[in-house]
Protein backbone atom coordinates (compact mmCIF):
# COMPACT_ATOMS: atom_id res chain seq x y z
CA UNK A 1 0.00 0.00 0.00
CA UNK A 2 2.27 2.78 -1.24
CA UNK A 3 4.88 4.41 1.38
CA UNK A 4 1.94 5.04 3.97
CA UNK A 5 2.94 2.92 7.13
CA UNK A 6 0.17 0.87 8.55
CA UNK A 7 1.42 2.42 12.22
CA UNK A 8 0.85 6.03 11.08
CA UNK A 9 -3.00 5.59 10.85
CA UNK A 10 -5.11 6.46 13.05
CA UNK A 11 -6.86 3.30 14.46
CA UNK A 12 -10.58 3.19 12.44
CA UNK A 13 -9.23 4.85 9.26
CA UNK A 14 -8.77 2.11 6.42
CA UNK A 15 -6.21 2.87 3.40
CA UNK A 16 -7.80 2.55 0.08
CA UNK A 17 -7.02 2.86 -3.80
CA UNK A 18 -4.85 4.88 -6.29
CA UNK A 19 -4.91 7.73 -5.46
CA UNK A 20 -4.29 6.63 -2.24
CA UNK A 21 -7.23 7.74 -0.22
CA UNK A 22 -7.87 7.06 3.85
CA UNK A 23 -11.60 6.25 4.73
CA UNK A 24 -13.95 6.44 7.86
CA UNK A 25 -17.52 6.19 8.88
CA UNK A 26 -18.15 8.09 11.48
CA UNK A 27 -21.99 6.72 13.04
CA UNK A 28 -23.95 9.11 15.27
CA UNK A 29 -27.22 8.26 17.34
CA UNK A 30 -29.08 11.30 15.97
CA UNK A 31 -29.09 14.10 13.19
CA UNK A 32 -27.67 17.11 15.74
CA UNK A 33 -24.56 15.17 16.83
CA UNK A 34 -23.96 14.58 12.84
CA UNK A 35 -24.54 18.27 12.41
CA UNK A 36 -22.28 18.76 15.06
CA UNK A 37 -19.67 16.86 13.52
CA UNK A 38 -20.14 18.51 9.90
CA UNK A 39 -19.63 21.89 10.89
CA UNK A 40 -16.76 21.01 13.32
CA UNK A 41 -15.27 19.27 10.19
CA UNK A 42 -15.71 22.57 8.36
CA UNK A 43 -14.41 24.39 10.71
CA UNK A 44 -11.08 22.33 11.14
CA UNK A 45 -10.64 22.13 7.28
CA UNK A 46 -11.16 26.12 7.01
CA UNK A 47 -8.61 25.93 9.94
CA UNK A 48 -6.21 23.63 7.99
CA UNK A 49 -7.06 25.12 4.30
CA UNK A 50 -7.26 21.22 3.72
CA UNK A 51 -10.92 19.70 2.46
CA UNK A 52 -11.73 16.16 2.31
CA UNK A 53 -11.78 14.60 -1.03
CA UNK A 54 -14.75 13.52 -0.40
CA UNK A 55 -18.09 13.39 2.70
CA UNK A 56 -20.96 11.71 2.42
CA UNK A 57 -23.39 11.60 5.12
CA UNK A 58 -26.98 11.50 5.66
CA UNK A 59 -28.90 11.59 9.29
CA UNK A 60 -26.56 9.22 11.52
CA UNK A 61 -23.58 8.44 9.40
CA UNK A 62 -20.76 10.59 7.66
CA UNK A 63 -18.43 8.89 5.46
CA UNK A 64 -14.97 11.14 5.20
CA UNK A 65 -12.39 10.50 2.33
CA UNK A 66 -9.36 12.09 2.63
CA UNK A 67 -6.45 12.56 0.07
CA UNK A 68 -3.13 13.26 -0.69
CA UNK A 69 -1.98 16.05 -1.68
CA UNK A 70 -2.42 16.77 -5.45
CA UNK A 71 -3.65 13.02 -5.46
CA UNK A 72 0.01 12.19 -4.54
CA UNK A 73 0.49 9.74 -1.88
CA UNK A 74 -0.78 9.90 2.01
CA UNK A 75 1.38 12.06 4.12
CA UNK A 76 2.39 12.46 8.12
CA UNK A 77 -0.32 15.90 7.82
CA UNK A 78 -3.00 13.98 6.91
CA UNK A 79 -2.92 11.17 9.21
CA UNK A 80 -2.76 14.17 11.62
CA UNK A 81 -5.90 15.36 10.33
CA UNK A 82 -7.42 12.30 10.21
CA UNK A 83 -6.45 11.99 13.88
CA UNK A 84 -7.89 15.54 14.31
CA UNK A 85 -11.36 14.64 12.85
CA UNK A 86 -11.81 11.46 15.40
CA UNK A 87 -11.47 14.03 17.76
CA UNK A 88 -14.00 16.00 16.71
CA UNK A 89 -16.59 12.71 16.54
CA UNK A 90 -15.77 12.17 19.97
CA UNK A 91 -16.41 15.39 21.10
CA UNK A 92 -12.98 16.69 21.16
CA UNK B 1 -42.16 5.41 -12.20
CA UNK B 2 -44.44 5.09 -9.37
CA UNK B 3 -47.06 7.37 -9.36
CA UNK B 4 -44.65 10.57 -9.10
CA UNK B 5 -45.98 12.65 -12.19
CA UNK B 6 -43.35 13.72 -14.09
CA UNK B 7 -44.75 17.22 -14.52
CA UNK B 8 -44.63 17.52 -10.68
CA UNK B 9 -40.61 17.06 -11.04
CA UNK B 10 -38.57 20.29 -10.66
CA UNK B 11 -36.02 20.79 -13.63
CA UNK B 12 -32.91 18.64 -12.91
CA UNK B 13 -34.26 16.63 -10.92
CA UNK B 14 -34.20 12.89 -11.34
CA UNK B 15 -36.43 10.39 -10.28
CA UNK B 16 -34.53 7.11 -9.17
CA UNK B 17 -35.32 3.20 -8.16
CA UNK B 18 -37.01 1.19 -5.56
CA UNK B 19 -37.63 3.00 -3.07
CA UNK B 20 -38.08 5.89 -4.72
CA UNK B 21 -36.13 8.81 -4.47
CA UNK B 22 -34.85 12.23 -6.15
CA UNK B 23 -31.51 12.98 -7.08
CA UNK B 24 -29.63 16.35 -8.22
CA UNK B 25 -26.37 17.47 -8.43
CA UNK B 26 -25.29 21.42 -7.21
CA UNK B 27 -21.83 22.66 -8.87
CA UNK B 28 -20.04 25.46 -7.67
CA UNK B 29 -16.86 27.07 -8.22
CA UNK B 30 -15.38 27.76 -5.26
CA UNK B 31 -16.25 26.09 -1.62
CA UNK B 32 -17.60 28.88 -0.14
CA UNK B 33 -20.65 28.51 -2.26
CA UNK B 34 -20.82 25.25 -1.98
CA UNK B 35 -20.53 25.47 2.04
CA UNK B 36 -22.90 28.47 1.76
CA UNK B 37 -25.22 26.06 0.32
CA UNK B 38 -24.93 23.15 3.11
CA UNK B 39 -25.64 25.23 5.11
CA UNK B 40 -29.03 26.72 3.85
CA UNK B 41 -29.71 23.45 3.17
CA UNK B 42 -29.26 22.18 6.82
CA UNK B 43 -31.54 25.32 8.01
CA UNK B 44 -34.17 24.35 5.25
CA UNK B 45 -34.42 20.74 6.48
CA UNK B 46 -34.73 22.04 10.31
CA UNK B 47 -37.34 24.15 8.92
CA UNK B 48 -39.15 21.39 7.98
CA UNK B 49 -38.04 18.50 9.93
CA UNK B 50 -37.19 16.53 6.78
CA UNK B 51 -33.67 15.77 5.81
CA UNK B 52 -32.21 14.12 2.52
CA UNK B 53 -31.65 10.85 2.38
CA UNK B 54 -28.18 11.22 1.51
CA UNK B 55 -26.06 14.22 0.80
CA UNK B 56 -22.78 13.72 -1.13
CA UNK B 57 -20.41 16.49 -1.38
CA UNK B 58 -16.76 17.97 -1.71
CA UNK B 59 -15.72 21.51 -2.62
CA UNK B 60 -17.52 21.99 -5.82
CA UNK B 61 -20.32 19.82 -5.39
CA UNK B 62 -22.80 17.91 -3.47
CA UNK B 63 -25.20 15.63 -4.20
CA UNK B 64 -28.73 15.30 -3.02
CA UNK B 65 -31.33 12.67 -2.78
CA UNK B 66 -34.39 12.83 -1.16
CA UNK B 67 -36.44 9.98 -0.27
CA UNK B 68 -40.55 9.65 0.22
CA UNK B 69 -41.47 9.72 3.87
CA UNK B 70 -40.57 6.16 5.82
CA UNK B 71 -39.53 4.83 2.11
CA UNK B 72 -42.92 5.44 0.34
CA UNK B 73 -43.47 7.41 -2.57
CA UNK B 74 -42.44 10.52 -3.04
CA UNK B 75 -44.86 12.89 -2.45
CA UNK B 76 -46.17 16.91 -3.26
CA UNK B 77 -43.94 18.00 -0.20
CA UNK B 78 -41.02 15.79 -1.54
CA UNK B 79 -41.29 18.34 -4.99
CA UNK B 80 -41.78 21.48 -2.97
CA UNK B 81 -38.61 20.86 -0.97
CA UNK B 82 -36.61 20.03 -4.36
CA UNK B 83 -37.81 23.16 -6.19
CA UNK B 84 -36.61 24.86 -2.58
CA UNK B 85 -33.38 23.67 -2.18
CA UNK B 86 -32.88 24.89 -6.16
CA UNK B 87 -34.17 28.46 -4.70
CA UNK B 88 -30.98 27.49 -2.31
CA UNK B 89 -28.68 26.79 -4.75
CA UNK B 90 -29.31 29.83 -6.98
CA UNK B 91 -28.77 32.06 -3.76
CA UNK B 92 -32.43 32.45 -3.30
Amino acid sequence: MADAKMTDIPAGWESRGKPPTLFKRFTFERYGQTRDFLDALAALSEELGVHPQNINFAATYANVTLEGREGGELADSDFAMAARIDALASGG
